[in-house]
Protein backbone atom coordinates (compact mmCIF):
# COMPACT_ATOMS: atom_id res chain seq x y z
CA UNK A 1 0.00 0.00 0.00
CA UNK A 2 1.02 3.59 -0.96
CA UNK A 3 1.06 6.46 1.28
CA UNK A 4 -2.44 8.16 2.57
CA UNK A 5 -3.74 10.57 0.29
CA UNK A 6 -6.22 13.26 1.70
CA UNK A 7 -9.69 12.48 0.13
CA UNK A 8 -7.99 10.83 -2.45
CA UNK A 9 -11.33 8.92 -3.31
CA UNK A 10 -13.68 12.39 -3.82
CA UNK A 11 -10.85 14.08 -5.61
CA UNK A 12 -10.29 10.99 -8.44
CA UNK A 13 -14.48 11.06 -8.62
CA UNK A 14 -14.41 15.32 -9.34
CA UNK A 15 -11.22 14.92 -11.74
CA UNK A 16 -13.08 11.47 -13.06
CA UNK A 17 -16.44 13.58 -13.75
CA UNK A 18 -14.95 16.96 -15.27
CA UNK A 19 -13.07 14.52 -17.80
CA UNK A 20 -15.73 12.67 -18.43
CA UNK A 21 -17.66 15.58 -19.32
CA UNK A 22 -14.86 17.31 -21.04
CA UNK A 23 -13.78 14.12 -23.56
CA UNK A 24 -16.55 12.02 -23.11
CA UNK A 25 -16.19 8.80 -20.91
CA UNK A 26 -14.69 6.54 -23.63
CA UNK A 27 -12.10 8.63 -24.56
CA UNK A 28 -10.40 9.10 -20.78
CA UNK A 29 -8.59 6.91 -19.08
CA UNK A 30 -7.23 5.91 -15.52
CA UNK A 31 -4.03 7.17 -15.87
CA UNK A 32 -5.86 10.50 -17.06
CA UNK A 33 -7.99 10.92 -14.12
CA UNK A 34 -5.37 10.14 -11.52
CA UNK A 35 -3.20 12.83 -12.89
CA UNK A 36 -6.05 15.46 -13.15
CA UNK A 37 -6.48 14.80 -9.21
CA UNK A 38 -2.83 14.54 -8.61
CA UNK A 39 -2.34 11.25 -7.59
CA UNK A 40 -0.98 8.09 -9.35
CA UNK A 41 -2.34 5.54 -11.23
CA UNK A 42 -1.77 3.09 -8.72
CA UNK A 43 -3.80 5.04 -6.35
CA UNK A 44 -6.84 4.81 -8.80
CA UNK A 45 -6.60 0.82 -9.29
CA UNK A 46 -6.53 1.13 -5.15
CA UNK A 47 -10.07 2.73 -5.03
CA UNK A 48 -11.73 1.61 -8.32
CA UNK A 49 -10.97 -1.52 -10.31
CA UNK A 50 -11.90 0.44 -13.58
CA UNK A 51 -13.26 4.19 -14.65
CA UNK A 52 -17.08 3.03 -15.17
CA UNK A 53 -16.76 2.13 -11.27
CA UNK A 54 -16.24 5.49 -10.31
CA UNK A 55 -19.95 6.25 -11.48
CA UNK A 56 -21.33 3.12 -9.96
CA UNK A 57 -19.32 2.55 -6.61
CA UNK A 58 -21.91 3.93 -4.74
CA UNK A 59 -24.86 1.45 -6.65
CA UNK A 60 -24.44 -1.55 -3.89
CA UNK A 61 -24.81 1.16 -0.97
CA UNK A 62 -27.44 2.83 -2.39
CA UNK A 63 -29.36 -0.80 -2.62
CA UNK A 64 -28.32 -1.71 1.18
CA UNK A 65 -29.59 1.57 2.02
CA UNK A 66 -33.04 1.10 0.32
CA UNK A 67 -32.91 -2.70 1.87
CA UNK A 68 -32.31 -1.20 5.13
CA UNK A 69 -34.90 1.45 5.00
CA UNK A 70 -37.75 -1.05 4.02
CA UNK A 71 -36.73 -3.32 6.77
CA UNK A 72 -36.84 -0.71 9.37
CA UNK A 73 -40.90 0.31 8.23
CA UNK A 74 -43.35 -1.32 10.71
CA UNK A 75 -44.80 -4.28 8.79
CA UNK A 76 -48.38 -2.98 9.57
CA UNK A 77 -48.01 -0.12 6.56
CA UNK A 78 -49.44 -0.53 3.54
CA UNK A 79 -46.97 -1.35 0.75
CA UNK A 80 -46.84 1.62 -0.50
CA UNK A 81 -46.58 3.88 2.83
CA UNK A 82 -43.54 1.70 3.52
CA UNK A 83 -41.96 2.54 0.07
CA UNK A 84 -43.09 6.03 0.55
CA UNK A 85 -40.82 5.99 3.62
CA UNK A 86 -38.22 3.98 1.95
CA UNK A 87 -37.92 6.78 -0.26
CA UNK A 88 -37.81 9.77 2.43
CA UNK A 89 -35.36 8.19 4.30
CA UNK A 90 -32.81 7.89 0.58
CA UNK A 91 -33.18 11.08 -0.07
CA UNK A 92 -31.14 12.16 3.13
CA UNK A 93 -28.39 10.06 0.98
CA UNK A 94 -28.28 12.64 -1.79
CA UNK A 95 -28.63 15.83 0.46
CA UNK A 96 -25.08 16.94 -0.16
CA UNK A 97 -24.98 15.57 -4.01
CA UNK A 98 -26.77 17.42 -6.10
CA UNK A 99 -23.89 18.84 -7.97
CA UNK A 100 -22.47 15.32 -8.00
CA UNK A 101 -25.52 13.73 -9.00
CA UNK A 102 -26.19 16.57 -11.82
CA UNK A 103 -22.88 16.02 -13.19
CA UNK A 104 -23.12 11.90 -13.12
CA UNK A 105 -26.51 12.04 -14.86
CA UNK A 106 -24.68 14.12 -17.37
CA UNK A 107 -22.17 11.55 -17.87
CA UNK A 108 -24.73 8.64 -18.19
CA UNK A 109 -27.41 10.29 -20.96
CA UNK A 110 -24.49 10.57 -22.83
CA UNK A 111 -23.43 6.86 -22.94
CA UNK A 112 -25.16 3.98 -24.21
CA UNK A 113 -22.94 1.94 -22.05
CA UNK A 114 -23.31 4.06 -18.89
CA UNK A 115 -27.32 4.20 -19.37
CA UNK A 116 -28.13 0.63 -20.01
CA UNK A 117 -25.19 -0.03 -16.76
CA UNK A 118 -28.08 2.34 -15.21
CA UNK A 119 -31.12 0.50 -15.98
CA UNK A 120 -29.29 -2.54 -14.49
CA UNK A 121 -28.65 -0.47 -11.40
CA UNK A 122 -32.12 0.26 -10.81
CA UNK A 123 -33.61 -3.04 -11.89
CA UNK A 124 -31.31 -4.41 -9.27
CA UNK A 125 -32.99 -2.59 -6.92
CA UNK A 126 -36.72 -2.97 -7.56
CA UNK A 127 -35.77 -6.72 -7.11
CA UNK A 128 -34.13 -6.48 -3.58
CA UNK A 129 -37.22 -4.48 -2.58
CA UNK A 130 -39.47 -6.89 -3.86
CA UNK A 131 -37.58 -9.76 -1.90
CA UNK A 132 -37.53 -8.02 0.96
CA UNK A 133 -41.44 -7.21 0.57
CA UNK A 134 -42.17 -11.06 0.51
CA UNK A 135 -40.01 -11.64 3.37
CA UNK A 136 -42.26 -8.88 5.11
CA UNK A 137 -45.43 -10.78 3.98
CA UNK A 138 -45.93 -9.03 1.00
CA UNK A 139 -47.24 -11.71 -1.43
CA UNK A 140 -46.83 -11.36 -5.43
CA UNK A 141 -47.53 -9.54 -7.81
CA UNK A 142 -48.11 -7.08 -5.13
CA UNK A 143 -44.52 -7.17 -3.74
CA UNK A 144 -42.82 -7.12 -7.63
CA UNK A 145 -45.32 -4.36 -8.56
CA UNK A 146 -44.41 -1.86 -5.19
CA UNK A 147 -41.45 -2.15 -5.69
CA UNK A 148 -40.97 -1.62 -9.32
CA UNK A 149 -43.75 1.53 -8.90
CA UNK A 150 -41.18 2.74 -5.72
CA UNK A 151 -38.29 2.47 -8.56
CA UNK A 152 -39.94 4.32 -11.30
CA UNK A 153 -41.32 6.94 -8.80
CA UNK A 154 -37.24 7.15 -7.80
CA UNK A 155 -35.74 7.66 -11.28
CA UNK A 156 -38.08 9.97 -12.60
CA UNK A 157 -38.07 11.71 -9.57
CA UNK A 158 -33.87 11.99 -9.18
CA UNK A 159 -33.90 12.67 -13.04
CA UNK A 160 -36.61 16.00 -12.28
CA UNK A 161 -34.41 16.69 -9.40
CA UNK A 162 -31.09 16.69 -11.58
CA UNK A 163 -32.48 18.57 -14.29
CA UNK A 164 -33.34 21.45 -11.76
CA UNK A 165 -31.05 23.96 -10.43
CA UNK A 166 -33.01 25.53 -7.76
CA UNK A 167 -32.94 24.42 -3.89
CA UNK A 168 -36.01 22.37 -3.87
CA UNK A 169 -34.70 18.74 -2.15
CA UNK A 170 -34.54 15.43 -3.38
CA UNK A 171 -37.17 14.67 -1.28
CA UNK A 172 -39.75 17.15 -2.01
CA UNK A 173 -39.59 15.64 -6.29
CA UNK A 174 -39.75 11.97 -4.93
CA UNK A 175 -43.15 12.99 -3.01
CA UNK A 176 -44.49 14.47 -6.12
CA UNK A 177 -43.34 11.75 -8.23
CA UNK A 178 -45.24 9.61 -6.21
CA UNK A 179 -48.48 11.48 -5.58
CA UNK A 180 -48.59 11.74 -9.41
CA UNK A 181 -48.43 8.02 -9.38
CA UNK A 182 -50.92 7.58 -7.31
CA UNK A 183 -53.17 10.03 -9.28
CA UNK A 184 -52.25 8.55 -12.84
CA UNK A 185 -53.19 4.74 -11.29
CA UNK A 186 -56.43 6.17 -10.10
CA UNK A 187 -57.36 7.27 -13.84
CA UNK A 188 -57.81 10.82 -12.57
CA UNK B 1 -30.51 -14.78 -52.39
CA UNK B 2 -30.53 -18.81 -52.27
CA UNK B 3 -33.90 -20.91 -53.04
CA UNK B 4 -36.79 -19.92 -51.08
CA UNK B 5 -36.72 -22.46 -47.90
CA UNK B 6 -40.49 -23.21 -46.58
CA UNK B 7 -40.84 -21.31 -43.15
CA UNK B 8 -37.07 -21.17 -42.57
CA UNK B 9 -37.46 -18.04 -39.96
CA UNK B 10 -39.50 -20.18 -38.17
CA UNK B 11 -37.24 -23.54 -38.17
CA UNK B 12 -34.61 -21.32 -36.81
CA UNK B 13 -36.32 -19.79 -34.57
CA UNK B 14 -37.61 -23.04 -32.78
CA UNK B 15 -34.25 -24.91 -33.24
CA UNK B 16 -32.28 -21.84 -31.73
CA UNK B 17 -34.39 -22.24 -28.76
CA UNK B 18 -34.26 -26.22 -28.51
CA UNK B 19 -30.06 -25.24 -28.61
CA UNK B 20 -29.96 -22.50 -25.90
CA UNK B 21 -31.53 -24.42 -23.35
CA UNK B 22 -30.01 -27.59 -24.06
CA UNK B 23 -26.35 -26.54 -24.53
CA UNK B 24 -26.78 -22.72 -22.79
CA UNK B 25 -27.39 -19.78 -25.08
CA UNK B 26 -23.26 -18.81 -24.81
CA UNK B 27 -22.54 -22.63 -26.29
CA UNK B 28 -24.59 -22.42 -29.07
CA UNK B 29 -23.24 -21.26 -32.22
CA UNK B 30 -25.36 -20.18 -35.82
CA UNK B 31 -24.01 -23.04 -37.79
CA UNK B 32 -25.70 -25.34 -34.76
CA UNK B 33 -28.60 -23.54 -35.18
CA UNK B 34 -28.51 -23.56 -38.81
CA UNK B 35 -27.70 -27.52 -38.93
CA UNK B 36 -30.54 -28.02 -36.49
CA UNK B 37 -33.10 -26.53 -38.47
CA UNK B 38 -31.72 -28.56 -41.78
CA UNK B 39 -30.51 -24.90 -43.35
CA UNK B 40 -27.32 -23.74 -44.12
CA UNK B 41 -25.70 -21.00 -42.15
CA UNK B 42 -26.17 -18.41 -45.27
CA UNK B 43 -29.39 -18.78 -44.31
CA UNK B 44 -29.39 -18.41 -40.90
CA UNK B 45 -27.62 -14.90 -41.77
CA UNK B 46 -30.34 -14.14 -44.07
CA UNK B 47 -32.60 -13.97 -41.17
CA UNK B 48 -30.81 -12.86 -38.57
CA UNK B 49 -27.88 -10.72 -38.01
CA UNK B 50 -26.58 -12.77 -34.92
CA UNK B 51 -27.47 -15.66 -32.68
CA UNK B 52 -29.18 -13.18 -29.89
CA UNK B 53 -30.85 -11.66 -32.80
CA UNK B 54 -33.34 -14.37 -32.71
CA UNK B 55 -34.50 -13.85 -29.26
CA UNK B 56 -35.14 -10.12 -29.82
CA UNK B 57 -35.68 -10.03 -33.54
CA UNK B 58 -39.50 -9.24 -32.53
CA UNK B 59 -38.55 -6.11 -30.23
CA UNK B 60 -38.58 -3.36 -32.68
CA UNK B 61 -42.35 -4.69 -34.20
CA UNK B 62 -43.61 -5.29 -30.24
CA UNK B 63 -42.74 -1.40 -29.74
CA UNK B 64 -44.20 -0.70 -32.96
CA UNK B 65 -47.24 -2.20 -31.82
CA UNK B 66 -47.33 -0.47 -28.14
CA UNK B 67 -46.79 3.11 -30.05
CA UNK B 68 -49.59 1.90 -32.37
CA UNK B 69 -52.16 0.74 -30.22
CA UNK B 70 -51.39 3.79 -28.03
CA UNK B 71 -52.28 6.26 -30.99
CA UNK B 72 -55.66 4.32 -31.50
CA UNK B 73 -56.81 5.34 -28.30
CA UNK B 74 -59.05 8.12 -27.59
CA UNK B 75 -57.12 11.33 -25.99
CA UNK B 76 -59.98 12.12 -23.94
CA UNK B 77 -58.99 8.63 -22.18
CA UNK B 78 -57.08 8.77 -18.39
CA UNK B 79 -53.74 7.60 -19.39
CA UNK B 80 -54.30 4.75 -17.22
CA UNK B 81 -57.59 3.90 -19.07
CA UNK B 82 -55.38 4.22 -22.51
CA UNK B 83 -52.87 2.38 -21.57
CA UNK B 84 -55.24 -0.86 -20.24
CA UNK B 85 -56.28 -0.72 -23.43
CA UNK B 86 -52.36 -1.28 -25.09
CA UNK B 87 -52.24 -4.36 -23.12
CA UNK B 88 -55.10 -5.58 -24.08
CA UNK B 89 -54.43 -4.70 -28.04
CA UNK B 90 -51.22 -6.12 -27.19
CA UNK B 91 -51.73 -9.61 -25.36
CA UNK B 92 -53.36 -10.28 -28.87
CA UNK B 93 -49.72 -10.68 -30.27
CA UNK B 94 -48.75 -13.52 -27.51
CA UNK B 95 -52.20 -15.40 -28.46
CA UNK B 96 -50.63 -18.20 -30.28
CA UNK B 97 -47.12 -17.26 -28.46
CA UNK B 98 -47.27 -19.31 -25.34
CA UNK B 99 -44.93 -22.31 -25.69
CA UNK B 100 -42.18 -19.80 -27.94
CA UNK B 101 -42.68 -17.05 -24.94
CA UNK B 102 -42.26 -19.65 -21.90
CA UNK B 103 -39.13 -21.00 -23.87
CA UNK B 104 -37.66 -17.91 -24.33
CA UNK B 105 -38.32 -16.48 -21.30
CA UNK B 106 -36.38 -19.55 -19.66
CA UNK B 107 -33.21 -18.94 -21.60
CA UNK B 108 -33.23 -15.45 -20.94
CA UNK B 109 -33.62 -16.01 -17.10
CA UNK B 110 -30.52 -18.00 -17.61
CA UNK B 111 -27.94 -15.90 -18.98
CA UNK B 112 -26.92 -12.11 -17.80
CA UNK B 113 -26.38 -10.64 -20.49
CA UNK B 114 -29.77 -11.97 -22.13
CA UNK B 115 -31.51 -10.69 -19.41
CA UNK B 116 -29.93 -6.96 -19.48
CA UNK B 117 -31.08 -6.71 -23.23
CA UNK B 118 -34.63 -7.91 -22.16
CA UNK B 119 -34.19 -4.60 -19.33
CA UNK B 120 -32.97 -2.66 -22.21
CA UNK B 121 -36.12 -3.43 -24.65
CA UNK B 122 -38.75 -3.04 -21.90
CA UNK B 123 -36.91 0.17 -20.99
CA UNK B 124 -36.98 1.21 -24.68
CA UNK B 125 -40.92 0.60 -24.39
CA UNK B 126 -41.50 2.45 -22.00
CA UNK B 127 -39.44 5.87 -23.53
CA UNK B 128 -41.23 5.23 -26.51
CA UNK B 129 -44.49 5.38 -24.93
CA UNK B 130 -43.89 7.73 -23.02
CA UNK B 131 -43.18 10.20 -25.64
CA UNK B 132 -46.17 9.09 -27.13
CA UNK B 133 -48.48 10.24 -24.18
CA UNK B 134 -46.74 13.34 -24.14
CA UNK B 135 -47.18 14.02 -27.85
CA UNK B 136 -51.12 13.49 -27.15
CA UNK B 137 -50.95 16.10 -24.30
CA UNK B 138 -50.41 14.50 -20.95
CA UNK B 139 -47.62 16.39 -19.06
CA UNK B 140 -45.07 14.96 -17.45
CA UNK B 141 -44.72 13.70 -14.90
CA UNK B 142 -47.96 11.75 -15.51
CA UNK B 143 -46.56 10.56 -19.04
CA UNK B 144 -43.73 9.20 -17.59
CA UNK B 145 -45.24 7.64 -14.67
CA UNK B 146 -48.03 5.79 -16.81
CA UNK B 147 -45.77 4.50 -19.20
CA UNK B 148 -43.18 3.21 -16.68
CA UNK B 149 -46.26 1.68 -14.34
CA UNK B 150 -48.15 0.11 -17.54
CA UNK B 151 -44.56 -1.57 -18.77
CA UNK B 152 -44.01 -2.63 -14.77
CA UNK B 153 -47.64 -4.03 -15.15
CA UNK B 154 -46.44 -5.74 -18.37
CA UNK B 155 -43.34 -7.47 -17.36
CA UNK B 156 -45.22 -8.73 -14.11
CA UNK B 157 -48.21 -10.05 -15.76
CA UNK B 158 -45.78 -11.55 -18.39
CA UNK B 159 -43.81 -12.95 -16.35
CA UNK B 160 -46.60 -14.74 -14.64
CA UNK B 161 -48.23 -15.65 -17.35
CA UNK B 162 -45.09 -17.73 -19.21
CA UNK B 163 -44.77 -19.09 -15.59
CA UNK B 164 -48.22 -20.66 -15.70
CA UNK B 165 -49.62 -24.17 -17.61
CA UNK B 166 -52.85 -23.26 -18.10
CA UNK B 167 -55.01 -21.79 -20.71
CA UNK B 168 -55.34 -18.49 -19.17
CA UNK B 169 -54.36 -16.28 -21.49
CA UNK B 170 -52.10 -13.19 -21.21
CA UNK B 171 -54.77 -10.27 -21.54
CA UNK B 172 -56.03 -12.07 -17.77
CA UNK B 173 -52.43 -12.13 -16.58
CA UNK B 174 -52.16 -8.61 -17.40
CA UNK B 175 -55.67 -7.01 -16.32
CA UNK B 176 -54.93 -8.56 -12.94
CA UNK B 177 -51.46 -6.75 -12.74
CA UNK B 178 -53.15 -3.71 -13.67
CA UNK B 179 -56.09 -3.84 -11.01
CA UNK B 180 -53.31 -5.06 -8.18
CA UNK B 181 -51.02 -1.87 -9.31
CA UNK B 182 -54.66 0.16 -8.29
CA UNK B 183 -54.61 -1.61 -5.03
CA UNK B 184 -51.08 -1.11 -4.36
CA UNK B 185 -50.96 3.15 -4.86
CA UNK B 186 -54.87 3.20 -3.12
CA UNK B 187 -52.42 1.95 -0.37
CA UNK B 188 -55.15 -0.84 0.13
Amino acid sequence: MGRWEPNARGRLEQAALELYRERGFEQTTAAQIAQRAGLTERTFFRHYADKREVLFAGAHLLEEAFVDALSHTPKTAAPIDAMASVLETISAVFLERHEFSRQRQAVIVANAELRERELIKLASLSKALAATFRSRGVSDPAASLTAEAGIAVFKIGFERWVDEDGDRQLADFLRESLAELKVVAAGR
